[in-house]
């Protein structure tokens, strides 16, 4: 049900991350080993930030492993911060507007897993919406809502206490209407400054995360590996599941966590999600 | 801002309708004479029903002009009853699930023209579709909320009630918005067993529709014509604009009027919008 | 590198035998088994013949588990004769021109597998195509190809001496290039009369194929089987690998082989290339 | 039958270019003045230059006027050397690998116009093309395979001369099969380092082709206009047709020309088509 990837750091050809390793994010969109499905053929998108701090967002509804502006375009555009995502329906249509990442102002957002019985809460769902976000949704998956309920709920603030207060909020209208597990899944999001990270799940058996390894230890570890002048002390991925099995290079994210890749030092810490008092 | 045409009668393959003469409608979908735009090409759709009596659904978002597909599906399937139209969006994505006709149990429906001011009533007109019916909306526009609404009030048991409810309420709610005019266009829908046909706009200058002359009459003014050996006495076209200029094949459609296609005697009536009671 | 499914007997609505099944044709198109490749996700196409006659083509980009347009069609058309097939692209572009089935006056021509080393060869191969026959080429694959050499040596006078001759031919230039293996895999081709099945490959090792057991024997052994309802004597499958585990209903065709489906007994012989000698 | 156009000068934001006036490429697309149909909504193409000298290139079949997706890179992809096209097919199919910019090594082309009777001189013409460059064809359009000719004559070498041979060529195979006028159109090409754009047809009456005047006359000429900051003294654009009715700015390519936009002086000479010797 999707699969993810998230760089921040020394800016570099977006086609060295997406396309490296015989575990690169689009092989994954063909055949990935740790996903809910092995394929994740339903479309795919990118996000990327420019020097001057706005997005530009390219999504289409091929597999992204044939498609041949995806590898184009990423093999000449340079960002320091990117998200992308290949695509795995859990029902929803096929069509770019259903596509990761979603794009608010200077946010990006993209959501593997999804939200329990998503018919039967969308419309209590989206009435929680802010009705001058409201219009904005212009596709029809459960994860653009809960990136407008993050927005409604401050995600510009205070962007991990307003997802927890939107999970809080889609596990009470899940409960609601007898849904077992209302969430499941792991968020990226990023104002282009930092970039966010998500793990949870109402069952407690989260779809997996990955970070890598701080550079400096890989430079240490691996010091002729020709890869690290890529990048930088600042560089880091998040991904759904390693790019490769290099050792020491990547790092479970822990159950129920949240972390912020920042400009100094990164930051881990404990996801609890809350419920609106109004809702 | 689209085009469509409605055929029942005699089973007719379809491309026989749809492609013939210089203006059929896939050539509309290139350049229309009457329609708001000259350009169709936000995509296409079509609807037929099969002998058995359940709709199937072709859409496509490529421009009707060069889809190789329309052209050999219409060419190998014949129908007694089909809805295609043309799209020219007025901003909604270009995606199928945005492409008419929609589809719910065995109703089909298309719609050329408007809601206006779209984005600002679209909440107040969702939260009118009946919670039951509102997970089955899979696009954004403002034709296929429209058809929600129908549903909502009533379109299987009494269609031309159920549509004057409907544009009474998106009259209503525009009206409390401040629009000035909450909406435009011509409507096709139907069950499979009758076709009804609307033409209304709160401005009074709805979009162009005509329909053909009973076919008896055109076998006494042209009695040679070899074309009218497709048709029967139950045939009947109901089109955005005239699919060509023979003289006495097509009538306009009178402003504010809905009409009904059906075994005997088809009728034509007064639209009157009505906006429910609870609304 | 591609799976197919073709159909002859009775006839049928087309999607009782596209999707019905655990490995139906579309679930293969997300994962064979018996594939070089698991995925199928590279574009699909059908091609069915009408009672009169005259094949319709609907071929797609999209991966044929997701496309909603080919469950809606085939839902709604029976066909006594059609072919349907799920592509692994083995390096050609996904477009449509490049999906099977290709169609050439009353013919349709399915393929599964490769000409070795396909852009080393195909030039030399495209000038044995007729040059009355070289501008319908449209696509960009070897599949395709292959079918204008079969028609340029007689495909519609003698279909296994046509196949026969063009693979010789492939062979034999696929030879003069140092390949080792110029050919590999199973083809369907029909004139809407009866059908043709080839298995073969220069290696010896080919790709699977098979053939449903004759109706009468599938009668006696599954008496109370409701989907024998739906076929007769005449009803014959062949496919890439079996579309199920039913005990009895799949018979594998013999390495180097071709068979004919058609009115009264069909018919298994040998395959042996035998290149043209002129060329 | 296609518009295009090439920019070379200070790296600019793609989008302020080719989305910018009322008369802008994109909007030609929906609507153009000056070309053979009104409609370029056949695909689309752009084709971008990287500081690092090879080029990217974006191609789609949708129309240029809806697709998103070339909003957003446009828009986020600054380049000092372009070409994008909008396409109305003449007859060949409308698929990625159809739309130009074509792309080889270093070098992309685009054109506007056609070579007269495709289909009956086709397989003479691409006979001549090299059997080394053979395999690189993708697509089916006479445009593509022009281009692959003029490489095989020296584009590489001598731009001008090659692009002549290669005319030439097609007017003496032309001529052979009894075509009356041969090659039509308008043609931009570059190495990334210099632009050259030709205008010819073997009837004498060229599809229209404009350049902007130059930096220092425009700013003399408007001082105060604010657009004017975004390009310097080495920019230069090349148009099938003017991007707006400001007086002094466009002025046509004259029939049977060819001229190259470069570092310094740009030049401006007599096109003479010279089939080789050979052919």
């Amino acid at each position: 049900m999707c699969r993810w990837l998230a760089y921040y750091g020394k800016p570099i050809r977006m086609d060295k991350v997406l396309f490296q390793g015989p575990d690169s994010l689009i092989n994954q969109s063909l055949h990935s080993y740790l996903g809910a499905e092995p394929t994740n053929g339903d479309g795919f998108g990118i996000g990327w930030y420019s020097a001057d701090g706005t997005p530009g967002v390219f999504r289409s509804t091929e597999p992204a492993w044939n498609d041949r502006n995806l590898r184009e375009i990423s093999s000449h555009v340079e960002s320091h911060l990117f998200i992308a995502h290949v695509r795995a329906t859990t029902g929803t249509p096929v069509q770019q507007t259903n596509c990761h990442p979603f794009h608010y102002s200077n946010w990006l957002w993209a959501h593997n897993g999804l939200i329990g019985d998503w018919l039967t809460v969308k419309r209590d769902l989206v009435l929680q919406v802010s009705p001058d976000l409201y219009p904005l949704i212009e596709g029809t998956t459960d994860s653009e809502v809960l990136f407008y309920l993050a927005l409604t709920l401050g995600l510009e603030q205070d962007p991990p206490g307003a997802v927890e207060r939107a999970i809080g909020l889609v596990e009470e209208i899940g409960n609601r209407h007898g849904v077992q597990y209302p969430f499941q899944g792991t968020i990226a999001t990023t104002n282009g400054e930092k970039l966010w990270a998500f793990r949870y799940s109402s069952e407690g058996k989260s779809r997996s995360l990955y970070f890598s390894t701080a550079y400096d230890t890989l430079k240490a570890m691996y010091p002729d590996d020709p890869r690290l002048a890529d990048y930088d002390e600042e560089s880091r991925l998040v991904v759904s599941e390693p790019l490769g099995n290099v050792v020491g290079v990547w790092n479970p994210v822990p159950e129920a966590s949240w972390g912020v890749v920042q400009p100094g030092q990164d930051e881990l810490s404990t996801f609890r999600p809350a419920a609106p008092v109004s809702a």
